[in-house]
């Protein structure tokens, strides 16, 4: 029923997760009330997105430039390395300020019965990574679910005789959450974990 | 944090209505999975949307072309004319199937207090069809509230003398609503504008 110049922004947003006809239809008739610059920035970055968006050579995060801004960072501890499943989370411990190491972006999870192996995420480049410097701790910051489970033993595995510290971020009851809300496993790891109040 | 790529994105879809920077996040790092197929269409589609879509010259009607679908319909009823809002609402009633005149898209509503007046909608275009064509019928099917009241009662006034039957839109107690909460003014209506049962 809209013209095809409307129906295409339609059709197109709804690319966009969470993003269905009615939404897009939305978004779609507000941009035709946009000034022109807006909608050109929206297009062109959109446009620029993919090709400008560079990996970390290093790390694997997101990054304008060859090396990104944690790796590039001579202030950073460079024995301290954080494995995560992908750069989102790097923003998300960044936006703390508590870390100082680096990272290293797996880009995906072990999930045997998805099809996801080992030799599919960037885990040949972790070992060849811990083969080649000197680390002290490697923290796996991976969420705690099945896969994150497995590919944090398979790391653990691979380079538990390199002697390096090899640790997990800890997992429990979140801060301010009801008790009644809780599911069960991770009600049982909270207990297995419990520690002493000093 | 984000490289400038991605921010950019980021930035440009918190023009979209409803979109905040969680979302804005999520639908950047979503984008950089697709295919460049889809995202150039995407970008496409937003850098065409302004420029391709026209209105109609008759009606007001978003159009691909000079004249919309409505206008250019040798079947439809020319006689009866139906005033709408926007461009949207036709996209809603022609959903439904169950009208077949024409349409007037005012692109507004006369609200004096917002600085909206009467030459500030497309009421001029619309007395000018009035005088011009012979009509039966004229539909007033703005939505109801303070400033559809005021528009419907404008256009009556001002077109009362040309002999033309002007209606409104029924307001009441939507299909399958709870009474408990409809708002005083809609069962006010509600009562006023009962109907016998016949």
């Amino acid at each position: 029923m809209y013209p095809k110049s409307i129906q295409n922004v339609i059709e197109a947003f709804k690319y966009l997760p969470g993003i269905g006809d009615k939404t897009a239809e939305r978004m779609a008739l507000h941009l035709l009330n946009l000034d022109k610059v807006q909608t050109d920035f929206l297009a062109d970055s959109i446009k620029n997105l993919q090709e400008k968006t560079k990996r970390c050579k290093i790390c694997g995060n997101f990054s304008d430039d060859d090396i990104c801004f944690v790796c590039s960072d001579p202030t950073r501890d460079k024995k301290t390395l954080c494995v995560v499943e992908d750069p989102k989370t790097i923003i998300a411990i960044e936006k703390l300020g508590v870390y100082h190491g680096i990272y290293h972006v797996l880009n995906g999870l072990i999930a045997t019965l998805d099809g996801m192996n080992p030799e599919d995420i960037r885990l040949d480049k972790l070992i060849n990574r811990m083969q080649n410097e000197k680390y002290q701790e490697l923290i796996i910051a991976v969420k705690p679910c099945l896969e994150g489970e497995m590919t944090a033993l398979y790391i653990n595995n691979v380079l538990k005789d390199l002697g390096i510290n090899i640790t997990r971020l800890a997992s429990g009851i979140p801060m301010g959450a009801d008790m009644e809300y809780i599911d069960a496993i991770t009600l049982e790891k909270a207990f297995d974990n419990r520690k002493k109040i000093s």
